[in-house]
């Protein structure tokens, strides 16, 4: 937790603000209170993040019940911010802040591979965030690598699997909805392939209901990896990292663009 | 701003957390702070996030400063969380919350294309964070209508400028950095492009400074966009809108990886 000194009185900040009934603040924190004693805290934390220590608080959730969730939520804020909301709304009833200050909502521009264009899947963006935002960037230390594996075997598993493969218990359309490989994170590819295999159009009912069940299979995913990590258990399964093996940031599927004429990256001098 | 009952004091959340001086709590306040009262607040909103209220608060920054800020942020937490980073410490100083609250270096994994699959270039990435969080959602509104569009001229202008255009006051590499068009907004196809131009490999140092330089051309340009919106000025420029026009999501360079037998998608019933 985060401690700071206020007069003679140690507490800590974030207890301050949810005021969670345990806090025992002194005379000297009530007249710094009074007094806009608080802006000392402003002051030195103008610069640093409040919530930038990780891992951020978690508590295990159940993959099914998270799933129904983001696959509601598609419905309101779409692939990324339903994903993220799955999980994070989760956290802010069990747990509170910091989950409450994150502008989840925000995170709609994920829809349609980022504002339409087709990029990364939201689905895999959204599984993103929650894991980086729970388990630190990869730059804090090695307890927070995980947080870059677990989203980065998101969009291994994504790639490689046959989706959706998580269904609603009460689902929005009735019929069945085929599954495809993407062979890629990327909304554009992910979307074509099951638009080309089930013959439903973009704007179709049955295309949004795969996108609502593709997220929810994304935040099922998330959430089991989520509580291995919890456990200590989580083991990355993914060890695609192109930079070293290719030479360049890319996907697995470099045919699919390049044809038999993949281009040699300049590599780096041994 | 968001103010609560506490007893028969009526205060700002936002200033008795930040505790800008200006907060005069009651003895209702005190009883309510002392007695874990602030739970109250807690449970108010434990399912609705406190920051979701756009648009957040703004000030007008200096795009050059900015830029600067982006390109050395590159060497510490890439280009996503460069571009969040140049932007959002600045109001961390100036504004303070809830911009303190928000955990910009978890978005370190926007790296590579996020995680270094090549997608999404990460200064897009970035942008697109910042304009959505500062003006908000879509679905929030008209008045939050432009946290997409700024993020989605953004993808436009990335894909069609020479890059990068800002040149910092200290590089690091003091060689010139060439520019090429990537016609696209992937990392993939934008790094590629230019170490296929300029020889360089993707782990030479001239690579990383021309990232750290992309980075802070993007940012650049937000803080010029949203500095029009604060003004009321803001015209989006792009009208890509392949959901409708081409009827999937994507970007505008079909040919370059379709060649010339692109698919027609299944279209609505008209």
């Amino acid at each position: 937790m985060d401690f700071k000194k206020i007069g003679d009185a140690e507490i800590s900040r974030r207890d301050l603000m949810l005021g969670a009934g345990k806090v025992a603040i002194g005379a000297a924190g009530i007249a710094a209170l009074s007094s806009g004693g608080f802006g000392l805290i402003r002051n030195a934390e103008a610069k640093e993040g409040s919530t930038e220590k990780w891992p951020w608080p978690y508590v295990k959730l159940d993959p099914d019940k998270t799933a129904e969730l983001a696959y509601n939520e598609w419905y309101r804020v779409f692939c990324g911010a339903a994903v993220i909301s799955s999980v994070f709304t989760q956290l802010r009833e069990k747990i509170g802040e910091p989950y409450k200050s994150f502008p989840i909502d925000s995170f709609v521009f994920l829809e349609g591979g980022m504002a339409g264009w087709g990029t990364v899947c939201g689905s895999n963006a959204g599984a993103n965030v929650v894991s980086n935002v729970i388990i630190g960037p990869r730059i804090a230390g090695p307890d927070c690598e995980h947080g870059h594996s677990v989203g980065s075997d998101m969009m291994d598993w994504y790639s490689n699997t046959a989706l959706p493969i998580f269904t609603p218990k009460e689902p929005k359309q009735k019929t069945a909805i085929i599954q495809t490989t993407a062979n890629s994170p990327l909304c554009h590819v992910s979307v074509g392939k099951w638009m080309k295999k089930s013959g439903f159009a973009l704007g179709s009912a049955e295309r949004k209901d795969r996108c609502a069940r593709v997220a929810a299979s994304v935040a099922h995913k998330l959430v089991v990896d989520l509580n291995a990590w919890k456990d200590g258990k989580f083991e990355p399964k993914s060890s695609w990292t192109p930079g070293k093996s290719v030479g360049i940031t890319g996907q697995q599927n470099c045919n699919e663009c390049h044809g038999s004429n993949i281009p040699t990256p300049p590599m780096a001098k041994k």
